[in-house]
């Protein structure tokens, strides 16, 4: 049995973006369910691992962790040998470059793309009333951050440099439900660089899993 | 004149966290300031070295970097054999138990404190209409996200351990607006464990020239 866990539902956005950073570095993993349906993420137990309540959580033998981006830069740098050895970079400047893009995701990008993504795929789903204000407001956020990222990708292949790196792993979970199942899709595949980065990101065989393990049913 | 420059005014939170960080690690730098107000942070020249526009923007002899957090970590680990060595962990996992932290702040505590800070603080200040319900739902969020805080700092003394991490300093500049220039302070002090934290962290040295600084009116 694979000594890393992973705790959490892989449709979750923040735990396919860990299950895309094990891939890449080819760590062995097991998903542990946490029935949220039944409050299981509120119980004492696995509020000991993540003192929010929330998924995912993450445990490599007796390290437990929280938070996804966290999770990806320690997997990177524990697994630092397998894998993509370049994922995090090899040398500290490379590492603030990606860093520096991580973090532009977590406080630019997620903010609207992960609104819009609740707003228009997952609230009519669970029918929710959607909010009409939250969506015009996000949209215009993500436009913004995406004209931003069309500068930047004119100038280098991926968002930190020439290599795929984590930078560009942090926003495959939100991009791939805003294309797929939200009227959204457009703003990432008619802009030319953010369209060419897109396509390359998302067909790599480390995210296809992620995306094959989403349209699975959850084993009990 | 030293090669570690700073852009911005230090009373922006962001900026500020950066400060305290170059503080702790004894790092001299200078500032330099950017005319917001006459929009010299959408500048050509500027957008070089900070693409969304915003502050700070960061500058070690080559290097250029933004994103606060991003910034901190590359700052722990440049300087990492002087002033406070251990700002960013020594070791793997305890570098993961600082970061994880330090998402939390990023992902959970910031949206919900700075949009108070705003509202509460700078809107007035500004002459803006204050948003009730954004006050009102963060406000909420923030209580949340301070009950597991007063349960973690029932267990350790910082919130990734023993020390005073990039965890802790994260949360001076938004904890230092919401106690001195709202009426939220409460929240913090009147908290067992987060009370005693916050007078801990935010009585340090470094944390206090930079209160110092944002009292001050920037050089020309």
């Amino acid at each position: 049995m694979a000594s890393v866990k992973v705790y959490g539902p892989p449709l979750s956005t923040a735990v396919s973006r860990v299950l895309a950073c094990l891939f890449e570095k080819e760590v062995e993993f097991q998903i542990i369910n946490v029935e949220m349906a039944k409050g299981q993420h509120k119980t004492p137990d696995y509020l000991k691992i993540q003192p929010f309540g929330q998924v995912p959580a993450f445990q490599d033998e007796q390290v437990t962790l929280f938070e996804s981006r966290a999770i990806c830069r320690y997997v990177s740098e524990k697994y630092g040998k397998q894998g993509n050895k370049g994922l995090f970079g090899l040398d500290l400047i490379t590492k603030a470059s990606i860093d520096e893009w991580v973090e532009a995701e977590g406080q630019s990008f997620n903010p609207p793309s992960s609104a819009l993504v609740f707003q228009l795929a997952f609230a009519p789903m669970m029918k929710l009333k959607q909010d009409p204000n939250v969506i015009k407001q996000s949209e215009e956020k993500l436009v913004k951050v995406l004209d931003v990222y069309e500068r930047r990708l004119g100038e280098s292949r991926f968002l930190a440099g020439e290599e795929f790196t984590l930078a560009d792993l942090s926003h495959l979970p939100n991009t791939q439900y805003l294309v797929d199942r939200t009227d959204k899709g457009g703003l990432f595949t008619e802009r030319k660089n953010v369209g060419r980065w897109w396509d390359e990101i998302s067909s790599r065989d480390s995210w296809k899993k992620v995306v094959d393990m989403q349209s699975l049913p959850p084993k009990s």
